[in-house]
């Protein structure tokens, strides 16, 4: 194949295991908060019937969903997002699903995005959702696992933005998107676009000076009972989030010094999961932005230093001695430490170790005679370069509260 | 949208939580197993270049992968297995994986198969592969690592069928897959087979009677220095996995009373992972049977009791008592007990208790006017129907063994 362009699609992404394991980090880190207030998973298929997803997403999501004809001759689409499919689901399973049904899901979707944006064509999304009740405390719930997650992944300056749809009850969609856009191009520009709109200028200098709906004030309060730190949640009443499906609350999440965009967002949509089910289904939800909570946690420096479990490589360091290496190997992962053995009999001490270090396993252990002789094992230690020699039994000891 | 019908593609799935909890339960116990042995995680797209798939699978793989033109006008597919990107992830990073490169890789494959015979379009892959080095090590690694999986998954009585591919070394392929279906057809049947294609019946009787190959015995030899109990592993000398790529050692797991099939197979393949390096690119590796595993799981009752989580059900008694609710789950949780706030304050408490017993929550909290007025709270295990009344604290420790 001479000819053939080894690599991977514009926008799609492989991940090595560095990346691989800060994104499981995550996942896991996500994962626990929201089983942590019983939310369940849920998985759904990458390929769902294309009826059943287009004219979802608008004009734009109709433009860049991946459609296609399968071999059975079934237009099919691949995931656009998980809310569609988490209608299907509710409508598919009335009877089945407890109520309120709690569930998070975190797949892949696919959009073919102009990737110039920085924006990729596959992506994970992460999503809680509750649907069923439109108790406020279903709101507050979700402002609390908020706070427990960015919490829980070591931020340590982040806000939840929250409004109240109600506060542009009044509004058409397109004075609300010219208002979203307040922070981009500022107060006169905003008005602008209101008056072209038949909408007075001043309506955005009334919404600034608006006060919380007593709807959105029993939400904070109940957030705060949940535990939730006051100052972590700002009214900001010009929050839109651009989108016209909003019933209730909005939300949004801004990490300090982040300066690429909110990290995650979300709301109340009463009128969208009862889509499938011939009847209304209320909801409240929020999607953590993944790639973007990655890259924050990244800037900030906040992921653990080294997320491979792997403690020590045994070295082998000659064919001669294999088997005293295989014997420490066994030893030490039976002592519940993570441990490699090279596997290679025959390769140079050196090469073992720029293996160690290239998988940053943070200690090496040699047997050479000496060691073989005395029964005992070297310890190197690939930071600090110090080694020491022991019975193994110390050893185990010291690795396992390294 | 009355016409729609509001369901899954053929071979297409949801998993609910029930069954998605079980999906992660067995994902996290291989992943813990993997990563004890040094192996990473690796990820890569659900769509490559068609290119890149079309033509390595066979025709049944041409035929059987989801392919087709994106927005862009290009050729694309689905991921159709885990060896082809691998393959194109070393060959795009040689000078950065290490040397041997382990990594696990578990994502959804798509196949249009023909769905009558129980299989599914979209399944998980659960592969484990050494890529870089012909040490006889990575393959007895890759036995230990079978062994501490299906015995962390709780898996009593399964067999490691081992063969060697070089004992069928003077065959060709069609013979190799007739002796294959000897357990299927039976000895005569194979021997008839192999006449048709100019192969004498005595070679099946032959081979029956071969005994382990030196590399065999050296790679069963080590696998038990590494820990595996020899009576696991069993030499199989007719067995070939239908597949012509194998150049070594030859895998297949069984698990006793299990009839659908082998829960996993693997084996040394030194000729493919090269495919887009431009060079030879030794390994060794084992696929799970996700699906096959969970389904044995199920049939032998090996899962855990209860995956959920969530320890209680706080319920609340009457809209004037939710405060004293928040608070007990505020403290339950803060105390690392996995807790439910029942979010509707209006509903009735019979339809409460059903709400846990449908989540399968092991225990409702009640507060009372009675509680309230004592400071205590009353304890309910859905189980026993039994119920005890206590001050929180005594509660808190309950549940923390509970």
């Amino acid at each position: 194949m001479p000819s053939m362009l080894v690599q991977t699609l514009k926008g799609f992404r492989d991940f090595l295991p560095e990346q691989a394991r800060k994104r499981q980090y995550v996942i896991n880190t996500l994962k626990d908060v929201f089983s942590s207030y019983g939310f369940e998973p849920l998985e759904t298929p990458a390929l769902e019937y294309e009826e059943i997803l287009a004219g979802k997403y608008g004009e734009e999501g109709d433009k860049l969903m991946y459609r296609f004809e399968d071999n059975g001759g079934r237009r099919v689409a691949l995931r656009y997002d998980q809310t569609v499919p988490l209608a299907r689901v509710v409508a598919q399973n009335q009877n089945d699903l407890p109520s309120p049904f709690k569930r998070y899901q975190i797949q892949s979707v696919f959009r073919a995005e102009n990737t110039q944006r920085g924006r990729f064509r596959e992506f994970l999304q992460c999503d809680i959702d509750t649907t069923g009740t439109t108790s406020i405390f279903a709101d507050a719930e979700i402002l609390a696992i908020i706070a427990d997650s960015f919490d829980a992944l070591g931020f340590k300056d982040y806000t939840i933005l929250v409004n109240d749809r109600t506060l542009f009850a009044d509004l058409p969609t397109k004075a609300i998107i010219a208002i979203d856009k307040l922070k981009k191009i500022g107060a006169e520009e905003v008005k602008k676009e209101l008056e072209t709109l038949g909408v007075k200028g001043e309506k955005l200098d009334e919404l600034l000076g608006a006060s919380q709906t007593d709807t959105l004030k029993q939400i904070v309060d109940a957030a705060r009972e949940f535990g939730v730190d006051e100052k972590r949640i700002r009214f900001e009443p010009t929050l839109a989030r651009g989108l016209d499906y909003y019933t209730g609350i909005i939300i949004e999440v801004e990490v300090q010094g982040y300066s690429v965009g909110s990290v995650g967002g979300g709301g109340r949509y009463d009128n969208l999961i009862g889509m499938f089910a011939g009847k209304e289904v209320p909801a409240v939800g929020f999607a953590f932005g993944f790639d973007r909570i990655i890259e924050a946690l990244e800037e900030q420096k906040l992921f653990p230093g080294n997320l491979s479990p792997t403690k020590a490589l045994v070295t082998i360091f000659s064919p001669e001695l294999l088997d005293n290496a295989i014997e420490a190997t066994y030893q030490l992962r039976a002592a519940g430490i993570a441990t490699e053995l090279y596997l290679d009999p025959n390769t140079k001490m050196e090469r073992q170790l720029k293996y160690a270090d290239q998988k940053r396993i943070p200690y090496v252990i040699i047997i050479g005679n000496d060691e073989a002789v005395k029964n005992e094992i070297t310890i190197k230690n690939l930071k600090t370069r110090e080694q020491t020699k022991s019975p193994i039994r110390d050893i185990i000891k010291q690795l396992q509260v390294a």
